[in-house]
């Protein structure tokens, strides 16, 4: 059970946005010099979370990424999920219904009480990063980080 | 992110052997035999769980797998790590250490917030599949159950 390696990347270029100024935008060209990370692999799955809504492009001579929304809006299980896909670890393929062991369908009318309990476990991890937004990173970091982070990242202050 | 499709069979065949009388065995043919899966694949997987020390393989004409302890002390953790291993599906590797935004070293002495908070939800997902053992399981069964597993299990009432 794996996240892509690129879950790490995101999570730190969105973290990295939601310092910038009201407005202001990082071009992908950017944000792989900013972490060391090949451009054109970033470029494509920044544009994983501007189709999820997370991130917007704007065009043009300044243009670059953005937040789409407040950062308290833009919560950890977003950003992971427009990476990974929403769908949960475990796949139930009905196993409890085939062989000699086969179930009748009316016995399984509910869902099997091991599917149940994986997907309990599922929304357990869910639930936790989503208690987390972009604006609780932010506020967890020391109170010059913002500055130096503009400052390297888009030459501006 | 994905766990194994051997992740259902072994849940399944766990809770199977956790409803045989004590001291009795299943061996890895009937076992896949009565959920239909591939017999050498199973066995294979099954010795993880040997080795994991969840089940128990005894050998002889009468030889087969059991539980390794009693079903109250085994959890879906367990069993899910057996297969799976137990690292988590996030990989930090310090990315904040490197480009043009490297952090110095000394900034690094505690692990990175976004890791932190990934780290929490896969605890989260944790503590979720160790509240559950295979004795809450089988608790869970319809009261008829124990008794047709093993009669189609093992041929033995
Ligand atoms: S039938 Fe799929 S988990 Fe039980
Ligand atoms: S440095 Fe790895 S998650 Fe932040």
């Amino acid at each position: 059970m794996k996240l892509p390696v690129s879950t790490e990347w995101l999570l730190h270029c969105a973290a990295s946005l939601a310092q910038l100024k009201s407005g202001d935008t990082a071009s992908a060209a950017q944000l792989a010099q900013y972490f060391d990370l090949p451009a054109a692999y970033l470029a494509k799955q920044l544009q994983a979370l501007v189709k999820a809504g997370v991130l917007a492009a704007t065009t043009g001579p300044r243009g670059g990424f953005r937040l789409a929304r407040p950062a308290s809006e833009i919560t950890l299980l977003q950003l992971v999920e427009a990476v990974d896909g929403a769908s949960s670890p475990y796949e139930c393929r009905e196993i409890r219904q085939q062989g000699r062991g086969a179930l009748p369908a009316e016995e399984c009318r509910t869902p099997c009480i091991l599917a149940e309990k994986m997907a309990e476990a599922h929304r357990a991890w869910r639930r936790s990063l989503a208690a987390t937004s972009l604006a609780d990173i932010v506020a967890a970091l020391p109170p010059s980080a913002p500055s130096r982070t503009r400052l390297r990242l888009t030459g501006a202050p």
